[in-house]
């Protein structure tokens, strides 16, 4: 695509600056990419690039067709100062992914998995943008090592849920209500979050 | 390729069933296609393909390139009488994917979720393999809708683990000990088989 210098704000604009975010977030990640940055590559001032996204998160679940932001779903979950509750993430995570009609499925899920699986500079820009969106429940004054080991679990748990509902369409979790499948993975995040985890090194019993 | 009728059993005769195999797989599914249809697309004896393969099940494996049979993890797992545990499972499951050197993480996995997420058939056929080869754990006397749901939850745990250790490399799982991850992972394998899961329509806590 030829450039022709800067452009007034327009659909074309913005498309190139999804362009330029997709392009700066492939080569240097999610962290070390800026709006700046990514300004520059689409020829456009900054100011151009904050008048139609927010902020960098925005403008990466943008590129990834994301249809959300984790930690919008993170806040629902404990909205009204309600506790945490493994079964309402779940519940919230699917109703995400889930914006078509009943029984499709999710598009999105399928297309953001090519993306992380066809390219290690996607699944390590994906990664430092879950590392940066995504807080902790439940587990105020605990070390951020032991942050992490959860935080990760609870990922592994739910990418997976969407990997047998969304991508290997496994029944019964393909077509069960989300309210079930809530019930039944519920209790697995309540105690990835809230639970006894062993350290690292700690004996086991294989 | 043009084929010359039947050929004796050599390298390129190997070859050939292997590639009439992923042909078959994709287009028919795992269940659908048979030895003999394969044997034929393959222009060579079904006895032939008997020679080289045990049966379907290691043909589909090595169509996939998948390091293991996922039944032979199973028994492992309850090998001499041993009472199943899900931290053996998981240590299994991650052992079998990493037989590399350390640190490499899985090759084999990223090209079986690069296979499974780029076709809906190859996802339909990876399905049906699983759910020809995995038995259930400690739910005898079960009906088959509560087994099938045990399955797919423990499936959904496993390949979403495999899928932060081994795509997106989120710390610690990417790179901590197997036993490690066993005993964090376990408990949610052991009740996910034998724990109690409502069932479907069940009231809730959302």
């Amino acid at each position: 695509m030829v450039r022709a210098g800067r452009r007034p704000g327009n659909v074309d604009t913005r498309a190139e600056i999804v362009a330029a975010a997709r392009t700066a977030f492939a080569e240097l990640g999610y962290q070390r990419a800026s709006i700046r940055g990514i300004a520059k590559r689409a020829g456009v001032d900054p100011a151009l690039v904050h008048h139609y996204f927010t902020d960098k998160s925005e403008l990466f679940i943008e590129t990834m067709d994301l249809p959300m932001d984790p930690q919008r779903v993170q806040s629902q979950v404990v909205a009204d100062g309600r506790p945490f509750s493994g079964e309402r993430l779940v519940e919230r995570f699917l109703a995400q992914w889930e914006q078509g009609p009943p029984g499709v499925g999710s598009p999105s899920f399928l297309t953001m998995v090519q993306a992380v699986a066809s390219s290690p500079q996607t699944a390590d820009a994906m990664r430092e943008f879950l590392s940066d969106r995504l807080g902790t429940h439940g587990t105020a004054g605990e070390d951020a090592v032991t942050q992490s080991r959860r935080r990760a679990l609870v990922s592994s748990q739910l990418l997976g849920l969407g990997w047998v509902r969304y991508v290997m369409r496994v029944e019964p979790i393909a077509t069960a209500d989300r309210a079930d499948v809530a019930r039944w993975v519920g209790p697995t995040i309540d105690r990835y979050v809230n639970g006894q985890l062993p350290p690292e090194g700690a004996p086991g019993h294989l």
